[in-house]
């Protein structure tokens, strides 16, 4: 109400807080944006196109986000908590083994829909803590469910956490190549490998990357 | 001989004969450096990358290879041929399961190594009849493979030729991204794939996609 009527007495308080409104509305006009536009071209689509859609200058993106990990992070982040929820969905199927498909199953069709989380799930972003903490926790709830499929003697036993992302590579090289050609095929290509990690386990493996190998992999940019 | 002597009636030829001789280098030269400039970054790398170490102006690279197709299929007639062989070793197997694993293995193998390989083979070049006919050939000879590994019993009835282009894909997927920190990888990856192409299946599969929708996926350029 104090915002309408020109109070003689706050007049710098009243034009902070438009200010302020100002700048949430720019700053969630360049999420949304950088959703779309990452979204749609992957992670290294122009920030200027992203400024460009958001309808604001290409200065004051910059100042809001100095970095593109920033404005990645900030992009994905509910995203990334979906991925998180969907752990928690997993885990809550009374058997295993389908939550575990159906986890794997759910992961890469959120690729499939997005190319920025695409990439975004392979990656890490060292300097955005909360990001990684969410990152962090959803692996160790996976890891969970890997166990418990592997109890109910339904996983194969040498499955390693570190396939996971080699899942999602795979995947992403599907979609990225056959995407909009071939829309579900990377249906039958996750199926398959689902098949080939059900136990009894037809033959070995060769060994799976070591978490460090990784690491370096999802710090590739 | 009549090259060396300045022979009086004959200059024109003696010159033609220097010029074609200087135009069959460059093209020898061109040839190698793209291989090696499409191996290293892809087939989307700069046609002047290319020119400049192949030590040749850019405008006698556009005049050999007018568009970039024409120099990426002559860059990998080699490399195509080879993979034309593969499929003829593959089917000098007298086990045809493992000629038919053997094979995917070592063309992903093929792949690993090469960037501009790895996306030759998962796209078309309409206009380049030869590169074409080697390919369309060598795919009637996959078909004769996975025809016998599955009169053997080994591989699941279901597999289509349609999906050795997804494996290849999914291959691509994973030596982008974790090819530099764990160069291996994707052996694993191929590994889980083909025991999941086992025979008996361990359950139905996602319908594949169309050959049509192959042939709109490697056209994607």
């Amino acid at each position: 109400m104090s915002e309408t009527s020109a109070h003689p007495v706050r007049p710098a308080e009243t034009s902070d807080r438009a200010l302020r409104r100002d700048a949430a509305r720019n700053r969630e006009r360049i999420i949304e944006a950088a959703r779309e536009v990452f979204g749609e071209q992957g992670l290294d689509a122009p920030i200027e196109e992203v400024a460009r859609r958001a309808g604001v200058g290409i200065a004051t993106l910059y100042r809001r986000f100095p970095t593109r990990p920033d404005l990645i992070t900030c992009a994905f982040a509910a995203k990334m908590q979906d991925y998180a929820d969907t752990t928690e969905e997993a885990l809550a199927y009374d058997d295993p083994w389908q939550g575990f498909c159906w986890y794997v199953e759910r992961l890469c069709e959120m690729q499939s829909g997005d190319h920025g989380f695409t990439e975004v799930l392979t990656m890490t972003f060292p300097t955005a803590r909360g990001f990684e903490d969410v990152r962090n926790h959803t692996f160790l709830r996976f890891r969970e469910l890997t166990k418990r499929a592997k109890r109910a003697g339904r996983l194969r036993k040498d499955f390693s956490t570190e396939d996971l992302p080699l899942i999602l590579m795979a995947n992403a090289g599907v979609i990225a190549a056959a995407g909009a050609a071939a829309p579900q095929a990377w249906r039958r290509v996750i199926h398959v490998l689902l098949q080939g990690l059900e136990r009894p386990a037809r033959g070995p493996l060769p060994k799976p990357p070591s978490p460090e190998e990784i690491m370096r992999a999802m710090q590739r940019r």
